[in-house]
């Protein structure tokens, strides 16, 4: 790996940065991003040793997209458009149906790898990269057979460098359960946000009462919106049913208390704690 | 402080102990529990000495029940006939409303004084019990007024010296907030648990796929039915409110999402991230 162009210096593609300068002391690190603050940010923090222009893109062993979904569909043919037939061209998007359509028919389908690590933080930009980020993480890679071997190849031993275990899936099928496992916890995590903060807006110092259970639910409520906000309306039709059903459990829950039935609360809580076991198999991931 | 009592051995209960034995080496820590294992399970931790019985109550120093609030309404009275002139008998649930209203006219209502320590994790059980739950957090103290000076002293002394900060309320004011800075994350957190089980039910695997986002939004998931079921009844009205409240939010966002309006979507979670600040706060406590 001599030369990498990282497209979206934030929390994921300045993460990659740092990682891949530990992995390669001697790669050279080009970076873009829409935002010349990011761009600056990234390279005085040593992110990146430069920008990246058209031209980096022909060179580059390695160009990946860290930048929101819809940018990605949109730019992603563009980019393929110009890469050299040995460059591996990877996206770390939180949805995959939408991107890998935009390129199903490209000419340098091949050469593109569809990726998303599970990793992450509520923060974002490139002050919020750290390192390490992606070490013991799952990363989901879709239409596998749809990328040259060579470059499959590569793409599978930056993931072992990084210290990621790999999981194939469909498009389809990543979208559909990721809108469960992880988009509807960022609704349901804004959401209690603004209730809680529209009930207690003239007592801002009622915070005090609120202890750990509350910061944890609430914590994926200080995601970005430029990231979150294209999740959403790419996986729109997946994230309606999830929510849907989210309100009905909550409206049944709800009937529940008017009929102030406590066993019957007891007894639905009872069988959610089985949770435990599956938030157990995360932790060992 | 010489002699103990604590009613309810688990998680609350059993992390207070160990304080007190810090604090006080030469205690004579006695508990009851209902349940026969968790009273063996104590001793066998060495958070209690011995068993209490009926005749202990009259010659403590301090009675602190850690109970499920229903539990706590129902007793309390009956507990205050038993202790001494001098007994400081205070409570450690998270509504107070019931609870002070069950003694409002009880002839030894001055020594009673009703607490709320802002402490806790999902575990349960005298396992549970870890040392410094207390430190740092916030104990909200109700009617204090109605407490005798002397006995007002000895629990804000105890509080002092288990580090933690006291606050004042009224009972409704304090089950009205409470409802929405915890209650109501309780009942968001076991909805996203149940929802996220029913369709991913005949796929555990899929789990996998879960990230650090969604496992600290079902956190709570995890907590016990026995201490919940009994909040959300006895505070049901609260949490009532709070949980329309929430479902009109979730609503109103799935109103955004049908039309696929992004920009509002953006707004919207731009205007939430001012939680940051908030959180913040919390943290600091």
């Amino acid at each position: 790996m001599n030369r990498v162009v990282i497209i979206g210096l934030g929390l994921i593609g300045g993460s990659l940065a740092i990682d891949l300068r530990r992995l390669y002391p001697k790669v050279l690190l080009q970076g873009m991003d829409q935002n010349p603050d990011h761009l600056e940010q990234a390279q005085d923090l040593g992110l990146v040793d430069s920008e990246a222009t058209e031209k980096d893109l022909s060179k580059a062993d390695l160009v990946v997209l860290a930048i929101p979904v819809h940018a990605t569909a949109q730019i992603l043919g563009g980019i393929l458009d110009q890469v050299g037939d040995q460059t591996l061209v990877a996206d770390m998007g939180s949805t995959k149906a939408v991107i890998c359509s935009a390129v199903k028919t490209h000419p340098k389908r091949r050469n593109y790898l569809a990726m998303h690590p599970i990793a992450g933080t509520e923060y974002s930009g490139p002050k919020a990269a750290i390192t390490g980020l992606f070490e013991g993480k799952t990363n989901i890679i879709c239409e596998v057979e749809k990328t040259s071997l060579t470059l499959q190849e590569k793409g599978q031993e930056l993931c072992r460098e990084l210290g990621m275990r790999i999981r194939y899936m469909d498009p389809e099928a990543h979208d559909k359960h990721l809108a469960y496992v992880s988009h509807l916890s960022h609704v349901s995590s804004f959401m209690l946000g603004k209730t809680v903060m529209d009930i207690e807006q003239n007592e801002r110092d009622i915070f005090d009462l609120a202890g750990s259970g509350f910061e944890s639910t609430v914590r994926l409520a200080k995601s970005s919106p430029n990231m979150w906000a294209p999740i959403f309306s790419v996986n729109r039709d997946h994230l309606l049913d999830s929510l849907n059903a989210y309100i009905e459990n909550l409206e049944a829950f709800k009937a529940l208390l008017e009929r102030d039935d406590e066993p019957a609360m007891h007894q639905e809580m009872t069988a959610i704690n089985s949770i435990k076991h599956i938030l157990n198999g995360i932790k060992k991931n």
